[in-house]
């Protein structure tokens, strides 16, 4: 009998189906794959295995990119609508987000290219030091398959083909995708346009695979031949797969982005300067998407008094305009219904607009209000205004005094982002505070802002997406040209004769790479 | 009852004392210190935090290094002489180890000044973009505290003044060093010096502080203000503290060297070419310090009959003359001698020179032959020898194809180094296979050789001292310029005005650095 039960137990795991579903409606809309049983995991990343041995060639890994970016664009209005469809992000924002996918893939492309990423060095043989220099030639090496965890916010971006696929494509790693069970046509459909532009390069169409199911994630993560994981989604999730990756018995690194409060501080003189400016500014960041941005300004020291009254009255007047948005699934909607009325019924705090349910599958935006004084002190209930709430809602704590943004700064977590509001003079450096406010901030996050919102996240070669944990479980980004770092390992050649040396560590660099030789930079 | 059982033990812990003891006799020297409480720790990383404000000048720190190494040779001949009577490793040794351990920190000094590690990107504002880029800048920040956990086998260049220590200074993180029990005389002695030379520059002593105590080391990675950890050490100890450092709330990286078998690898053609010059290379490699070395030569392929034999004639001789040797604490020489005979006690296996007790005090080197397609099966009591084990003694695996040499290197753990001995033809590319048998070997470790041997780790910018899991737990190096790279995080200035930027970041490059501006490289 129990026999029988484990029999149709795994039975019904190998056959779950994969459903996609509307968050308009919260109804199915069709079966688009089955859960991933472990044994297809396994398959999944042999296989990935092996056909990431043509990823060695760096032309190649460029032209995937650039061709992968071509066919999305190609198919764009097909992705387009199934992302809608799964996520009800629109079509302006999904065409946005499509469009810094590709040019992601692009950018990549050219990293590929120029090679600095390889980071060369080569140390010639030196019999006059003590004890005498071996020839020594160092790069940087592929890590081998990359187990990728899709975000439920982003579909495209920090998806299937999103920025943690590029990056390990582009360092020569076969990747295997663990899809989010928010938009899983849509993952499929990605898949199938980047597999196809492996093909049409001469590549083995596994160098990508998409698995489908919570457990299948699990198994990836603990996979003996899975050499790293990148990670895009909740604190919860994040932390279970980072502790399943340290406690293999051959650990492996997880690059994972969990969650990030992104504090915003505006100073007594910023907000008498730039009351109405500010309070429109950060109404629109965070409600922007529905507030289902890991940049969302979630916590907000303003000042007490006249100048933070006119500034929350501006955010008053333009939260209240926000029409009532659908949320991812919803899951989602219920967590951040839940999570905003145990903040509002904290003794102190208030809520100038309610944010909560909207209709039956919306939710409509809002903010709380919440004396700073109350969040100094350590192991309060307060301290649950401390944790990122998903969704359109950010705290308003009132400061009395400079030490008591300073003293709430000093309780807060890691984040992505921290922002600072100054007036014209403070950021000049004219009037007094600001580099005193600043200093306290960067401790806090991997990218600061002054006098804009952290929502937007350019992928530019100096963008850092990561911070402190639990914003990052790692010290890397997840965003920007230096992305790819995550997916390498150095390896040194000592004494080796150059008939063995891959071209790349020749003296006379045939491929014109950037290098430093001798300790001297040449290219 | 209870209480007084509690308060002892407080007390008793509190009082423990840490004895230098003579590993050539096993008797205690002297008292050196106490080990340390939870409140001494707590204390200890409080001050060197406090301290570390000091390091935010790039200049201070590159003095400081300078003048740490100066301090040193002017104290040599008290520091050899404290650490040969702790580790009986001898003068010669001891003086070259010094030699490496203060042209190491004035290395770092140089990276320091040279500021490439800082790794400057400033994306100008760009308007063009869609959506548009803002102006954003990035370099690197210090980590914070760091812990570093010291070597037995390298009181200088792995300990207290050593590469952990000197990297994470040059990156302008405090440091926080857990003494090895081996020679904590000799850390006291080399701590007092570095904290001189700190107090010379202008800094606070406590940028350097060294505790003492197993406790002590395991309540230092736990420490909430403590930032990142390097160790050196065995798999068992590093892997409890990874762990430890991963279970954290807030996770810490932990760059730990645990354990490498190294692999050699002889080819017929190389065996039958330089039978006598490998055998007697490899004797000198694996005896080298006792065997105390973690590049040790630990595991060899080399060919069944004629030119193996010869090869293996070679090697009895060479060992045969090897005196017997001083291990670095009695703990040691004992687990060495019960590994090699539980090694040596396995079916298949022969010892033409049975390795072992010496006298009361030493060990004697020697060897373990065994058919290599014992090797090639999983599961087998066999696997042991494919476990490091720390002294004087290596495996030889001979093989009887080519084929069985891949099975093998298919089964071995990740390591430091892999060494491939060949022919001249061989390695001119002249005669085949040579290729495929370094192919197999760079998977498998950070810094692959041929025709040499794997001790001797050059302090040089394109070294690799790190490899795959257990080699190390992370993809960095501990030895070399790029070293620094595990002490810093990046961080992205958005939109900052120039008032509050740090100089390193301004347009005009006021100190010269080397930097990436819109994506190419200027200095």
């Amino acid at each position: 009998m129990a026999e029988v039960r484990k029999a149709r137990k795994e039975a019904a795991v190998a056959a779950a189906p994969v459903w996609s579903v509307d968050p308009r409606t919260g109804n199915p809309r069709e079966q688009v794959a089955d859960e991933a049983t472990a044994e297809e995991v396994d398959s999944a990343v042999r296989r990935a295995r092996a056909a990431g041995a043509g990823l060695a060639d760096r032309t190649v890994r460029a032209a995937l990119l650039r061709t992968a970016a071509d066919l999305l664009d190609e198919a764009a209005e097909h992705v387009i609508e199934a992302a809608d469809a799964e996520t009800a992000l629109g079509p302006v924002r999904l065409r946005g987000e499509l469009a810094r996918t590709t040019a992601q893939l692009r950018a990549f492309a050219g990293v590929v290219d120029e090679g600095a990423f390889l980071d060369i060095r080569i140390d010639h043989a030196d019999a006059t030091r003590t004890p005498p220099w071996p020839d020594l030639r160092r790069w940087k090496v592929p890590l081998g398959v990359v187990a990728v965890y899709s975000a439920s916010n982003f579909p495209l971006a920090f998806s299937v083909p999103g920025g943690d696929t590029a990056s390990a494509l582009a360092a020569g790693c076969p990747v295997v995708v663990k899809a989010h069970p928010d938009h899983p046509g849509t993952s499929e459909l990605c898949a199938s346009v980047l597999r196809r532009a492996a093909a049409r390069v001469g590549l083995d169409e596994d160098v990508l695979i998409v698995v489908h199911g919570f457990e299948a994630g699990v198994e990836l993560v603990k996979h003996p031949l899975v050499s790293a994981a990148g990670f895009t989604g909740s604190i919860r999730g994040g932390r279970a797969l980072f502790d399943a990756a340290a406690a293999r018995p051959a650990p492996i690194p997880f690059y994972g982005e969990l969650g990030s409060l992104n504090p915003v501080v505006i100073t007594e003189a910023a907000a008498a300067e730039r009351a109405e400016e500010i309070g429109a500014g950060l109404a629109g960041s965070m409600t922007l998407g529905a507030g289902q941005f890991c940049t969302k300004p979630g916590f907000v020291l303003a000042p007490a008094g006249a100048a933070g009254d006119s500034l929350l009255k501006t955010l008053t007047s333009a939260v209240s305009e926000t029409e009532p948005g659908v949320m991812l699934d919803h899951r989602m909607r219920d967590a951040f219904v839940a999570g905003v009325r145990e903040r509002a019924g904290l003794p102190g705090v208030d809520a100038p607009i309610t944010p909560g349910a909207g209709g039956e599958h919306t939710v409509s935006a809002g903010f709380l209000t919440v004396p700073a004084e109350l969040l100094t002190a350590e192991g309060g209930p307060h301290d649950l205004l401390l944790e990122e709430c998903f969704g359109p809602v950010t705290v308003v704590a009132r400061y009395a005094s400079t030490d008591e943004i300073g003293a709430v700064l000093s309780r807060l977590p890691g984040n992505l982002t921290a922002t600072l509001h100054l007036s014209d003079a403070e950021g000049a450096g004219t009037a007094p505070g600001a580099a005193e406010l600043l200093a306290e901030l960067v401790p806090l996050a991997g990218r600061v802002l002054v006098n804009g919102w952290p929502t937007g996240v350019a992928v530019a070669p100096a963008q850092q997406h990561g911070g402190p944990y639990p914003a990052t479980t790692s010290t890397s980004t997840s965003v920007g040209a230096t992305a790819i770092e995550r997916w390498l390992r150095p390896v040194s050649y000592q004494s080796t004769p150059p008939a063995l040396l891959p071209p790349e560590l020749h003296d006379d660099n045939p491929l014109g790479l950037p290098r430093r030789v001798d300790d001297v930079p040449v290219r």
